[in-house]
């Protein structure tokens, strides 16, 4: 138990607990977690966590694209706090990213409730703590699906309509989980806070506990289909239009145009590619791949693209191949709420911890949240920033500064900070 | 109708009729056919085929491995002789690849049972018409399965085992076509016969009419798997262990290893590629890939694997991967029957065209033959040497052409040529 002037406490011991049981669900033989948006462990986890949110006295609610409401009503006028992040997880993937948010943010409204009970703390808002549908856009694309729909970002009825590599619709999905709420859970929001891990060693590299993050990079999609000719794998080489040949040159491109930038001003990747007909004895026809730019300012991601776009120019003559390009989720860069990070930057410094303010690289649900109401936005340390993998790692110490620091921050938004 | 001093006939219509009409099973939007092993259009034709053979008075049996017998007995104590190809193709595959060696086949051995039956020709041997199963090895890996448990090259038990992407075992879709015979059809064979289009340009770019295969290129298949590390695709290029862009590489630089040999001495491809977890935004860990390598010459395989195999070292210290190489399939080079060459030779001469001797770089039904029975491969040339792929053809003058000189070749087999 922590107690302090704040007036705040939780149990540092149950907050661990409740973290580290979440990872049985979907616990792959790594340490990692398999609990892709709509499967079975992530309705497991979901409705655990339900369960222990109305043990802490919060009211649950689902909305229409399966988004989980644990509220507490102050005010019946007043709008709400809200503070969360996501329980779903890539393919193999971590059990830190996303669930510690749920987790911490569940343990941070407790720590107000509690106060507030006590008379401690005067509520100007209500709180609830979120659970967003499908962060991670690995089995239903685009990533960011429920918070982005919850701001207006994505069309509600595509995104029930859209469907995994099997054909399933989120709609499906969502009531294959039981979590397919009738209409949007109507909140209105006044501010919204979220904490994850850094997926990245800026925090680590540098020593410090925790970071503030000032703004999100710009990321641009492109996805890019290379057409060529099937053929025997048996035929002459200068008879080929091998669509894999040039894709693998794409590949390599995305690389180089990275190449031309500094490390922290403008990364790319290419992750997911997919060959036609995919037979080791047919010619490739057709390769669809995903092309990812991300930096601090537009303009270099608009540079990094022109350059490629020529570049496959040039491959489409020298090769004979065609090569389409469809722009698709771009992410704008855009600032946080200043007056957010200074909040954040005081209670940090109230938990006598090193704050950094920081930027990331990476979307989140607070980077739709905060295209449309005040955001603020932590990270706690990730070892060797690895992340999306079963290595991933933050230790209890972290999670537990992040949690202290949190529950400051929801306290001043309960009371009015904005 | 043809008629001539050797006693053959045969109905160029009939046999045009029947060619064409097999392209209504799995028939495709631009004139190709989709009949992967073992699936219901694959079936229909089979069925079609049956009723066609016994039509002609020929007696169908299936094996335990979906390979069909099309026989007619002159001899009791007497062996066969072979003649077919396969009946199914790639995806999206073209309507002439083993297709025509079938119905050219059961043409051949009609006009030499009715040569026999007006005593034009003496029989010595049996006769039959085969189709083979799973040639192409699409849906079912490896190709030329059926024939090569014929000729003891593969295991049946494992054979049947083998499973689709879908774990759609070989046995069941044999079941499921009415394909799966009791036990094998003993035949014993005295010599065997194919002919295919030749899914190259040497008969089209030299003018020659026929191909008689004097040999087969060895061919050497590496499954190559590149171990990285899964990351998000928001972290630093210099923190990932990126297995997408080491395979691209590798991709690559299979193509510069037959770059170092003539067109016609050594072939390179990989044209099967396997990305884990293929999410847009985790970075790859696994990238799983079958190269293809093709020669006349076992030691030209063997200098490009060996070159292969130095820069995959170097490719895995300076990406920080690791490249993991299993050789399987390996064809090795042989020679066709010299007298069956010469053979095909008397007989395009007769029929008076322009034979031309060449090495096929394909595997075959024949290839596996040929190691344990005189085996005589035909090739009739094929538009642009494209196949695979819906636009591959061969003229209606070109097929009539083949199954003349067949015919030729079934008839002085029967009578003991060998």
């Amino acid at each position: 138990m922590i107690d302090d002037a704040s007036g705040l406490s939780f149990s540092e011991q149950e907050f661990l607990e409740d973290f580290h049981h979440t990872a049985v669900y979907g616990a792959t033989d790594h340490q990692g977690i398999d609990r892709q948006a709509g499967t079975v462990p992530h309705g497991q986890v979901r409705d655990w966590f339900q369960r222990r949110a109305e043990k802490a006295g919060l009211v649950v609610e689902t909305d229409d694209v399966g988004n989980i409401f644990a509220t507490k009503e102050y005010r019946s006028d007043a709008p709400f706090i809200l503070i969360g992040s996501h329980l779903d997880s890539q393919p193999l993937g971590g059990r830190f990213d996303g669930t510690y948010g749920v987790i911490a943010a569940l343990h941070a409204v407790i720590a107000v409730d509690q106060a507030v009970a006590r008379g401690d703390l005067a509520a100007v808002y209500n709180i609830a703590v979120v659970d967003w549908f499908n962060e991670e856009g690995a089995r239903f694309s685009p990533s960011v699906m429920g918070s982005s729909v919850w701001a207006g970002l994505l069309d509600k009825r595509e995104v029930l309509e859209t469907e995994d590599a099997e054909g399933i619709s989120v709609a499906q999905a969502l009531e294959s989980t039981g979590r397919r709420g009738q209409s949007r859970v109507d909140l209105p929001a006044a501010a919204y806070a979220e904490i994850h891990i850094e997926q990245g060693r800026r925090l680590e590299d540098s020593g410090h506990d925790i970071g503030l993050v000032e703004e999100n990079w710009s990321a641009q999609k492109l996805r890019v289909r290379v057409q060529g000719e099937q053929s025997h794998a048996g035929s002459l080489l200068a008879d080929r239009r091998d669509a894999l040949l040039a894709a693998s040159e794409v590949v390599l491109l995305a690389e180089q145009a990275a190449q031309g930038f500094s490390a922290d001003q403008l990364i790319t990747s290419v992750a997911r590619l997919d060959v036609r007909p995919n037979s080791p004895s047919v010619i490739a026809s057709d390769v669809e791949l995903i092309l990812d730019i991300r930096a601090a300012a537009p303009s270099d991601v608009e540079q990094a693209r022109e350059k490629l776009l020529g570049e496959f120019r040039e491959l489409e003559t020298r090769r004979n191949v065609r090569i389409e390009v469809d722009d698709f989720i771009l992410r704008p860069a855009r600032s946080f709420t200043k007056a957010g990070v200074e909040l954040a930057e005081a209670a940090a410094y109230a938990e006598g911890l090193r704050p950094m303010r920081l930027a990331t690289l990476i979307g989140h649900d607070s980077v739709a949240l905060n295209t449309v109401v005040p955001t603020v936005m932590l990270f706690i340390p990730s070892r060797n920033g690895v992340s999306h993998c079963e290595r991933e790692y933050s230790s209890d110490e972290h999670m537990v500064n992040g949690v202290r620091v949190l529950a400051r921050i929801a306290a001043d938004l309960v009371e009015g900070a904005f």
